[in-house]
């Protein structure tokens, strides 16, 4: 008999050679239906492979990575079953599971895949899954697997397995499909009720562009129709949503090969938008005793040697930029906290300055691959809104209140209702890898728990999951079609204060190190904005958005009276746009709506008689005609009030 | 007989061999007396150099810089030989003259120069003068001069002598003292008449830290006791008015040698200000249809080169910035300019579209030796209040009459009353290096004159000072001390719309060229901050300043009095300080106004029970008791009339 120990810490027993199903078939049927990997002694495993020894178990299902993680990998096996039957003598380079879904990168010969084949792929998958084929799981040598695949002319699989170390090498095996693979993998075919091919592109082998470009095919699949329905009309919406085609329609942002991938060029309207929340934000900052500063982009190595950072990420960064003379070297800068350290240290501080809030919209720099750049949410310059809190101990919880007030007063402001959070402290047992005081991190851990019960903010809490340089609280909003997101970050940090070495001369006169919070609203102004597209549809609050109001005139004879109001509004702050084209009314109103302004005015006899604009409000439709100062008023007073909700709590 | 060509285009003739000096003498025994030296056929000349040939010659005085330059390069010999008398065996390296003064680099072996040896290097000096030596240039051989400079032991000397081609070389002998040098110089020491010792410091011979670190005098002289004693007490309040030390006093900025020299970091305080000024001008530039945009502080080299400014500086500049895959280059921004063509060329334009002003407060990054910087007016990082107009040709003019608008409103919010002008347009004669068509040039050289004239501005026009790309407009403001300060440019340019092939399409269907105009009223938002300190000496208008209000309770009793105050004023948006310390009433004040802090709240008993606050101004001193309702309104009332002084001209 073996002992099974699982996460509640209960034991079980079991004979030896159990396998993690018979284990699920034990505690429920129910559970042995969705279980779909499991986690042995850490390692991921198939459900019916035998547990020989003691060993802690898991079970993952749908709603775990881990469980989705297999069903994807075994969807991509399925796949490329039913393209070695649909396409003879097809070779296979690598297909694993990823966020969502799977790929399989392939070498179709003279043949080709389109589109238009996406059906017959599908079909030929629904008939492997019908066929409920046990998938196994072999140890295989070195040498077997480089006959095997040799002999079948696998010359990407002979390449990959070439680089394998002897007697760790397994094969998967389902109907008359053989994969070299790692695992872990569901028990059958069955499993995979709902197939989607997604896309198809092309992929470089190894990515490594002076090899051969093999298609890339995506696909999707769910343990159920529903499910797959749900998605496909979730990323149907998604498309609509996208950021890159909303912030190019509306104007807001755009990219340049010349200035480079990842370094978007803001549009005057998108800079509008921009600086209508940094605004918002520093307004806020400033009632909670924020100080604004501002740093150069680049620093001196030696501040990143200092921070840690150089060593950490020097390698893989933007390469030290050198001077033509004096033997200099400046890296951009990755993050603004050592500059706000070095802002800290330019003065000797007492206790009583504390805390210590440093405000910036810093744009940093950081080198991402070209390939895994998107849009405004993987850029490789972005500016976050950052600041560094630098504060005693004893003012940890009170600070960390104040920053999650500040995050609950943008998320109201944006219409995110709707947010989690999640609390990551160390781990429970290995300590010694995190710095700072046993004494301190207690404070801190407790501060953070304690300061969202205060608000009543549901949080869950990771073990092992913190810094190893201090807890943090990140918050996940779900937008307007239920995708989460990760936004806002409150982080406590006792490492920069060691390196910096920034020190205050406490109430006994003694020196003491302070510790710091870094903390961003918002994450980066970039992705915050790409976000805000998705989850309004480009249909931003009347306070942000670029143009507010739209005035028509109802043909070209009234043209001088539109502008007329419109340097009126202008005078009012009111952001206008004049459609003087010679164009139908309705045509107008059309290409307008299409532009996501919230109030049309629509001028003509009529009103321009009367000194009055006919009204037309975004999504409710006609509001009837009124005095120009009254629509100001209408107008400004719902911008203050919005502007102001957050004062008024 | 010779031809002698004046800059009036008018001949006369002298006989060959005829000096300068003599062609002064024929023109007026005053203009003998003033002239300093010569410009004979473009080159610099001594005035007793006699002309044997035909040739254009300029007579130089103390207003020209060319003569100016000479008198400081004489008084340099002059130093030397002093300090050759003084110091036996002293030898000497390089003496120029400067921008303000001169300087003589030497070693004086075991001797040691200080601070308490100027008065008798200057009394020394003066017997000089007062020897009335006459200075006489000499051509010598190089094997001549290597004899001469090595027999002395004058190893400095020797070692540039040797560098230099035979034929070419000449020394200049006053006295004793001879030295290698191509002049040219006054004709006898006597023009010396007023001189001064101003400081010594250590430098590296030929600025090579590897070299012997020579010992550097600084000096500077003038024709009158009277010119000397008006320059010292300029330099002693300019010291006053350092921005360095009241940037440090008023906690404005810092530099930490661990972000790099050069590289400003923005202390709170600092940050307010700034942000105010960027405030002021948003607001200005949104009334004139300005459009913000922002972009990233880097860009990939291909944007460089397109632009030229790699072939011109990038040899000088930060260098390239490479990836760690990818190969990619990437080069730290040394303007805006290009970036804000990519933004242009995002869209087709169309003539209706025109003008487009794209503004920016854009950082930027250029490379100075380290040697070069200064305080926030000489750095490597800067931020340009930038802004590039695209316009039609014929927009010119209109577009130019409206910066000039902006440029005078900022100089009139800021109190910079003096100010002059300089237009810059190509040269008479040579016109080949220019590009842009005859006709455009000929349409903007007249626009900006003609603008200037409109405006009633006086300004200077120097032909042959343009940019081969465009003519431009420079301003130059007068500090509170009279010193010149060169402020904002309007710059016109028709190479970089051709180098990026920027395009609109006209009314008549086809494609043209918008013209480009760059501008920067501030210049840069570090030097004009530092010009606004010197000019205020940190006495920052009421709606700039950092700190408008402090509040000074006359004892603890009434702290919390005044933090109630304080709490009520920042609700009216007034930025306020409470001296809570526990100090003399006398002595915060003293404190405060070392702070140059606008207004004084002094709050006791008296005020405590009235609900009232006595008020102290800056400069004008007790303005009574008052209600704080009634301090608040009057405050914000006049920040109210300076900001919007500018529209209601």
């Amino acid at each position: 008999m073996i002992k099974i120990t699982f996460p509640d810490n209960s034991v079980k027993e079991y004979a030896e050679g159990t396998t993690a199903m018979q284990i699920a078939e034990s505690i429920s049927p129910r559970l042995a239906q969705d279980v779909l990997a499991a986690g042995v002694n850490g390692e991921i495993w198939d459900l019916n492979r035998p547990i020989s020894q003691d060993a802690s178990v898991k079970l993952f299902k749908w709603e775990d990575e881990e469980g989705k993680h297999a069903f994807w990998h075994s969807s991509a096996h399925l796949m490329a079953e039913a393209l070695q039957e649909l396409y003879p003598g097809i070779k296979f380079g690598i297909g694993p599971a990823i966020e969502n879904g799977f790929y399989y990168d392939v070498d179709p010969g003279e043949a080709v895949i389109k589109e238009g084949d996406f059906p017959a792929i599908e079909a030929k998958m629904q008939e492997l899954v019908a066929r409920k084929e046990e998938i196994k799981r072999q140890d295989i040598s070195k040498a077997d697997a480089l006959k095997m695949f040799g002999d079948r002319g696998e010359e990407y699989k002979t390449e990959l397995i070439s680089e394998l170390e002897d007697g760790r090498i397994t094969t998967y095996t389902q109907g008359a499909f053989t994969d070299l693979c790692r695992g872990p993998h569901l028990p059958n075919t069955s499993y995979l009720k709902a197939v989607k091919i997604l896309s198809v592109a092309g992929a470089y082998w190894r990515g490594d562009e002076k090899r051969k470009q093999l298609v890339r095919l995506y696909g999707i699949t769910f343990p159920k129709k529903k499910m797959l329905d749900e998605y496909l009309a979730l990323m149907e919406e998604a498309k609509k949503r996208d950021h890159r085609k909303i912030g190019k329609e509306l104007e807001l942002f755009t990219f340049s090969t010349a200035v480079g991938a990842g370094l978007p060029l803001w549009l005057p309207r998108g800079t509008q938008l921009r600086l209508k929340l940094e605004d918002f934000l520093k307004r806020i900052q400033k009632k909670y005793g924020y100080q604004q500063v501002m740093t150069p982009h680049i620093g001196g190595k030696q501040l990143y040697v200092t921070s840690g950072h150089y060593a950490k990420y020097g390698k893989d960064s933007f390469q030290p930029i050198h001077t033509p003379q004096e033997g200099e070297e400046f890296l951009l800068k990755p993050m603004n906290c050592p500059h706000h350290c070095e802002i800290y240290k330019s003065f000797p501080r007492s206790y009583k300055d504390l805390p210590l809030r440093f405000a910036e919209f810093g744009t940093v720099y950081r080198y991402e691959q070209s390939g895994e750049l998107h849009g405004l949410t993987r850029v490789r310059g972005f500016t976050q809104d950052d600041a560094h809190l630098f504060c005693r101990p004893d003012q940890l919880k009170d600070e960390f209140l104040k920053v999650m007030d500040i995050i609950f007063i943008i998320f109201k402001a944006l219409d995110f209702e709707n947010f989690e959070a999640q609390i990551s402290l160390r781990d429970k047992v290995n300590r010694e890898k995190y710095i700072g005081s046993e004494e301190n991190w207690e404070k801190a851990e407790t501060a953070i728990i304690e300061a969202c019960q205060e608000k009543g903010l549901k949080a869950k809490i990771e073990y092992g999951e913190a810094a190893f340089y201090g807890p943090k609280l990140d918050f996940m909003v779900k937008d307007a079609i239920g995708r989460r997101w990760q936004l806002g970050t409150i982080q406590v940090d006792y490492n920069l204060p060691e390196r910096f070495e920034l020190e205050y001369t406490g109430e006994d006169n003694k020196k003491h190190r302070p510790v710091m919070i870094h903390r961003a609203p918002f994450g980066s102004m970039e992705r915050f904005v790409a976000v805000l597209i998705e989850h309004t549809g480009g249909k931003f609050p009347l306070w942000l958005t670029p143009d507010q109001v739209c005035i028509m005139p109802i043909s070209e004879k009234f043209n001088e009276y539109a502008w007329s109001i419109a340097r009126q509004l202008e005078e009012q702050d009111i952001r206008v746009l004049v459609d003087d084209r010679n164009e139908k009314i309705g045509r107008k109103i059309r290409d307008n709506e299409l532009k996501r302004i919230p109030y049309m005015l629509i001028v003509g006899e009529k009103e321009a008689e009367n000194n009055e604009v006919s009204v037309r409000k975004q999504g409710e439709g006609d509001k009837g005609s009124m005095k120009i100062t009254t629509f100001a008023a209408l107008l400004n007073g719902e911008v203050e009030d919005m502007m102001n909700r957050w004062q008024k709590k």
